[in-house]
């Protein structure tokens, strides 16, 4: 199959690796509500992840810094940083993060499109 | 450095890999005015591409196949597709681009943390 095709219902969270039968990335939709967070710190043995703040606000614990988030912020945090994510206590917060194994980007755009 | 963040302008069109020193991807912010499209059909070598619909309606061309986009789509389209993204004639559409190695991601989420 050439391409894969899915719908996430509006304010859902969602894993998209198998239902997209993703092969580069795990891809998760997430919306954390007000006041709440991730209940656990985590690091990663090879991803780098990426999070992207679709709505809302909240905050980022990164090796124990603390980075505010609002919509439209994007973060890139290295494998092995201890991380958490927060929703502001008055606004619930969506974002997306995005796995991907750190250094496996080769060629993109220009060096790796065929027109 | 662990991390780094950057913000978007709303409305702007942004390629993430240099601001946020991406080591697995590319990503593109895009959006496209209402009628308007990308104006050449393109594949790619290496890498699986993954669209997020954030806003709006359009269509993307896959090797000649109508699909209609809407925001909370995801679609995944392998390298060799020729593909190709409109915005609807009477919206934006509003959309990320995910580039990634096909086949890079090993293990990820509950194989690749660390709790």
């Amino acid at each position: 199959m050439n391409y894969n095709k899915i719908t996430i219902a509006d304010g859902a969270r969602a894993e998209l690796h198998d239902s997209l039968k993703l092969t580069g990335a795990e891809i998760s939709v997430n919306v954390l509500p007000a006041g709440g967070g991730v209940p656990f710190v985590h690091s990663h043995k090879q991803n780098e992840e990426i999070y992207a703040v679709l709505e809302g606000r909240g905050t980022a614990l990164i090796d124990g810094e603390r980075v505010d988030l609002k919509a439209n912020d994007w973060l890139r945090i290295s494998p092995s940083a201890k991380r958490q994510i927060f929703a502001a206590a008055d606004k619930p917060l969506k974002y997306l993060c995005i796995q991907v194994k750190e250094n496996s980007l080769e060629g993109y755009t220009l060096t790796d499109a065929v027109l």
